[in-house]
């Protein structure tokens, strides 16, 4: 029988149990093991492992695929911690965040025989225990593939089917472009809502202000509830990439506020710029079944379907007039 | 029978329509009229209003309170529109996102004998036209009240009664200090979600980049969606605020990008001032029912209810210990 083995059964480890579990049944063995004994036990009783192991050589033994659900920057040592215990043949596995290190640490620290296939479901929640995982977070979503440059075929064939198994989407991405992109629509709009967060909470109104905050506020905050130190390790691996865009932004921000400052004109047409880009994505996302397609470009039509015929004529028409005239209600 | 007039039926006006209808039945009649017609009968069909009037002048007469819920720089126009039709003891209210203008222009263009008594829901979505209005978006919502300086006590009296009926908080606050709140609490994410937006997807990489884009993304970016129109309007009604608050981010997103560079320990505690931030807020924000309280503190007991014992104990952990440390799981 095969045997998978889970280190670290926080959210994702958990929800891959869980997923792989509800996919394979009987014919594997989910084994796990966790830092924390309560959060093995907890994985355990909702039924994402068979067995909680106490140590990680426990774990490993005989194991098929390994799959890392740390922190990112633990999965280091823990590599090097392994190598005595990984059979030849072993596929090695993760989920994390950023892929251009981790690759490269499984492909330098694993001992021949042993591949290392990166990847990383692209899902999520703000909650870090394996309280909230879900089999269904990994159901629909992208997970990026990145095999280390000595990875067998077979190895990676193994992951993929996994990935597949549990109705994932697995993209094959290389791993220095993959954390370029993650840096810009991941990354990214986690420091902004931890930058929200700290800028405003520091403020002396902070306390009567906090009493109008609503949905939207939630919402753009609501990634600042992840896990400090799971980001911390992402932010650390990824620092270029993050700093470029942060560096963007930065600017992006700056032309915004002039716009706000004195030109309402301008402002109108940036506004129109982020609602259309917004658009065109939840377009193409909800035409890019197969993530293999060439897109589908927006049209009347689409915007309508997608967003309900009163927002996309008044987008046609925004476009068509350009500033709308608030007077225009006197002629009624 | 008491008549209620509201101009403009979007998402919040035919809201209020439905909530007002299902809240006091038969023994109030709403009418409603939108520049667009198409808005006005789908209005009607969903139950939010008794008639719908082709005419402003024809909504307005004989009405004991006229709601305004129009984009705001429309409202100057039609309060001196409506100046010959208002009958003497008649309130004018709005639902606008700023104050302070919109309550110098009820004082100073709506006749004696008519008060003006501001109104701010702090609820939404990012559509914007009738067809996903819902009577439940203003159950619990905070709502703001900003009577004009001349605005009568039995006038104030109304409108809150009106707020309190439909299940919503009336919440009474200065139009200047109002409007510097909500431009921390809900144009400044407005602005970050049309910012990172407009960075993203100006990159050469962003077709590529979207498809890893998920839930995180998809959150920070809703606000994105909003009626460009509608804002446009309230960062023009609320400059001071809005440009001081986008000062401010960009400044801290400045120092988070230095800790990104080169401070590994001052980012961790970056994030964790976030991540704690938000906790306090979410804590104070469930147990601040009446909006008189002094809010509560932060306790592990509260922390643990709200966020889970795995996270509270983990964020106690960091506070205790300082930087974790990823060599630990060697340990076990």
């Amino acid at each position: 029988m095969d045997k998978i083995a889970i280190i670290g059964l926080g959210l994702i480890g958990t929800s891959l149990g869980l997923a792989i579990r509800q996919a394979m049944g009987r014919d594997v063995e989910v084994v796990g093991t966790d830092l924390e004994p309560g959060n093995a036990s907890t994985a355990k009783k909702m039924g994402a492992i068979d067995h909680d192991e106490r140590t990680i050589a426990g774990a490993v033994q005989g194991a098929n695929i390994v799959i890392l659900a740390t922190p990112i920057l633990a999965m280091r040592d823990l590599m090097e911690f392994l190598v005595p215990y990984l059979a030849e043949g072993t596929v090695v596995t993760d989920v994390g965040s950023t892929k251009k290190d981790v690759v490269a640490w499984g492909e330098e620290l694993l001992p021949a025989g042993v591949s290392f296939v990166g990847g990383h479901p692209m899902a999520g929640k703000e909650s870090t225990g394996p309280k909230d995982a879900d089999a269904g977070l990994l159901k629909g979503a992208v997970y990026g593939v990145c095999p280390a440059p000595s990875a067998t075929e077979d190895a990676t064939k193994s992951i993929v089917a996994l990935i597949q198994a549990i109705g994932a989407k697995p993209y094959f991405v290389d791993p220095a472009e993959h954390d370029s992109y993650v840096g810009a629509v991941s990354h990214l709009p986690f420091l902004l809502s931890v930058s929200l967060m700290n800028t405003i909470t520091k403020s002396p109104g902070w306390r009567e202000m906090s009493r109008l905050a609503s949905t939207g506020f939630r919402d753009i905050s609501r990634l600042a509830s992840g896990d400090p130190v799971m980001h911390r390790d992402i932010a650390v691996t990824n620092r270029d990439a993050v700093v470029y865009w942060l560096d963007e932004i930065i600017k992006n921000l700056h032309g915004l506020r002039n716009l706000v400052k004195d030109d309402q004109e301008g402002l109108e047409k940036a506004l129109i710029d982020a609602w259309e880009g917004r658009a065109r994505w939840l377009i193409n996302r909800d035409n890019d079944e197969t993530l293999v397609g060439e897109g589908v470009k927006s049209s009347d039509q689409f915007m309508g379907m997608i967003l309900g015929d009163t927002v996309a004529k008044k987008f046609k028409e925004m476009g068509d007039e350009g500033t709308e005239d608030p007077t225009r209600y006197r002629k009624s």
